[in-house]
């Protein structure tokens, strides 16, 4: 039986990922966000939500660039703390002690304890409501080798992403399959 | 040690949702996605990419409404399915015996076995590459009451969501912290 309610954002799980920028004159940032996704295969494009009262708004708007970190779960506390202090008042590097590393292609940094970062340029911003959206193209990804397999695809067991269930911080289990398994028949 | 990559989207874990439309003549369809994300609070919006030569990506042109559904991982087999085959040549609802019920503000229907439904109106499509964007507005959630807990929440224990690393189904093991656990502090 089915309960009817009123609007909210449900769709679920949701990628836990580190966002840094910088300001014109060199300062970087970290914000965390869950609303963020994978929207374009070619060219590689993400999407992301951000409210325009958050720093790091006005940072990806002015400079038009930004990278896309994904943490491991061992990184939880610094996620949650960089998704609730604003880079206004403090320097997120220094307090989470997460490392800066220079990126190839933009001048964000990369954070050096995710294993995986995509460098992204700023295409589009779309104005929607409390959040707003921005379109970024990935110019280049960097992996740890040691979250590689030998076939140089990743290991996400290794990785041990976060995932977001609307409020809750969620651990990932196991595989359960892959794309393409049923190969079309049911 | 980094090694750099051309770049890929790479952003994980993704959702897995199933969307359902319907033709101008009622005829319903279901596709499944992993590039899907929550986008913004207020309005309740989601974003999804889809890749214009899919049945569904006209359906939803045409008609502006869709469903989101998020599966449990034991329709694992439906999922898969609904992402390989095509509704120009079958009826996904027949074949996978999944069953549509009637949606309160929209006409495609909502996947009964999905424990959750968001009803959606396209409110803008955006052009990005082989996947283009449609943003959505959530117009009502159905929750089944089997999910819901004594306060009114979703458990996404029960749900057994499914998350997407890049190819890989995986399912999920275990709340590790709740938003905003760390107060802001580190």
């Amino acid at each position: 039986m089915k309960v009817e309610k009123s609007p909210f954002v449900c769709i679920f799980p949701s990628p836990v990922v580190l966002v840094t920028c910088s300001s014109l004159d060199g300062r970087s940032n970290i914000i965390t966000l869950a609303w963020a996704a994978n929207i374009c295969t070619k060219p590689p494009t993400v999407a992301l939500g951000i409210r325009p009262e958050r720093y790091s708004y006005k940072l990806i708007e002015e400079t038009k660039e930004f990278v896309v970190n994904i943490p491991s779960k061992k990184l939880l506390r610094q996620v949650d703390f960089c998704g609730m202090a604003s880079g206004k008042d403090v320097d997120k590097f220094k307090l989470t002690k997460l490392t800066p590393e220079p990126s190839t292609k933009v001048k964000p940094p990369l954070i050096k304890e995710c294993p995986v970062n995509a460098e992204c340029i700023l295409k589009q911003k779309i104005v929607v409501g409390v959040h707003d959206l921005f379109l970024g193209e990935i110019v280049v990804v960097h992996v740890d080798q040691e979250v590689l397999n030998e076939k140089g695809r990743i290991e996400y067991a290794k990785v041990m992403p976060i995932a977001y269930n609307l409020g809750e911080y969620w651990s990932l289990s196991e595989r359960i399959g892959s794309h393409g398994f049923t190969e079309g028949k049911i």
